[in-house]
């Protein structure tokens, strides 16, 4: 879901670069992102477009396409962003899933701060737009998912992996699948409005997930 | 999911019809169904009128004004009547989850029912357009939900009601929470394009959701 491993902005930094230029750079590239997030949650991703973004950044055009080869490319860099940036402000390194050594215990934890940021007012409004698009534009919908969901479903199915080491989820379960169970009645919630969100339901999914609806 | 319960569609027939006048009228109706998937799955809902419809149907605009009171009716009507169609083309009485008594074994066949109807062109875009408008337009999300959706949702929830009756999920499931466990994969992998949906990944989701991730 919203989890996500930290971004890899571009650097497209010229050779020995004055420090001003470089913070001017740094300042731009932020109004460009917070430019872009705006507009889409509120024009939707078909009428954002990069001279929208630049005029409401304040940049010329230019600038925007000295960075980016699209606006898919813009807004997909500003998402990563707006995760480095909760991730920092939760005091972490890099967005991760902890190892205690109890995987549901683990996976609550992380499936109660993706309801948190699913809820965020900051994040929302974008990440519809930007995934209300993702289900109508295969191409866009599919570059969203390797560069914003994948890598998060990854860390949950490495998690599930380690579980399995451990003895706490049984070897012959695919953890891609695996984490689907919990992840994704989550993401149908929140993307089709189909029940509330909140930390006791996401509990209950990874106790359903884990020890199955049949009598054991 | 896609699974639907017979829609019961507004019979607005005037005293004692001719019966050429209801005949006309019922040709009138589907081609205004056939004329509103058509369009929403080309251009999106936004851009789905009213007058887009009629045209394209070959009514006048006052027609559909006198059977719906907006183009969301109109359009979830049709998708109620797409469901109809589908059972009645699988020569059932009624869209249905089977008891044969084995509750694995009847949610495989639904489900793989599911990814059929998913695949389906006809079916495919215009839920698509619909499904992408109900992420950001709360309103119509919902509407969909409680139409389209949930009763499919509470078909599947009344089977494992039946199967705790007959010991197969544990009493303290909650049924509504407990099916989404392999419905929501299915729905964010078509939604999100987030991996591939087979009948072999179905049934992979019935037997992790029923035994659960952990060894038993």
């Amino acid at each position: 879901m919203a989890a996500q491993k930290p971004a890899h902005a571009p650097t497209p930094v010229p050779d020995r670069p004055h420090p001003d230029a470089t913070r001017r750079s740094q300042r731009s590239r932020q109004a460009i992102y917070d430019a872009a997030l705006a507009l889409v949650a509120e024009v939707g991703y078909p009428k954002t477009t990069i001279e929208g973004i630049a005029a409401r950044a304040g940049v010329g055009k230019q600038t925007i396409y000295r960075w980016w080869a699209s606006k898919a490319d813009v807004l997909l860099e500003a998402f990563l962003d707006l995760g480095e940036q909760a991730v920092r402000a939760a005091g972490e390194a890099a967005y991760a899933i902890p190892d205690t050594g109890d995987v549901a215990a683990d996976l609550k934890v992380v499936l109660r701060a993706t309801v948190d940021e699913l809820r965020d007012p900051k994040f929302e409004a974008p990440y519809r737009a930007l995934a209300a698009e993702g289900v109508v534009n295969e191409q866009l919908g599919r570059e969203f998912v390797t560069r914003l969901l994948e890598p998060s479903l990854q860390l949950h199915a490495d998690r599930l992996r380690a579980a399995q080491d451990a003895g706490q989820v049984r070897p012959e379960i695919d953890p891609r699948i695996g984490l689907e169970l919990f992840v994704s009645p989550l993401a149908q919630r929140w993307l089709q409005h189909t029940g509330t969100i909140s930390h006791a339901y996401t509990d209950t999914l990874v106790d359903y997930a884990l020890h199955g609806l049949a009598p054991r």
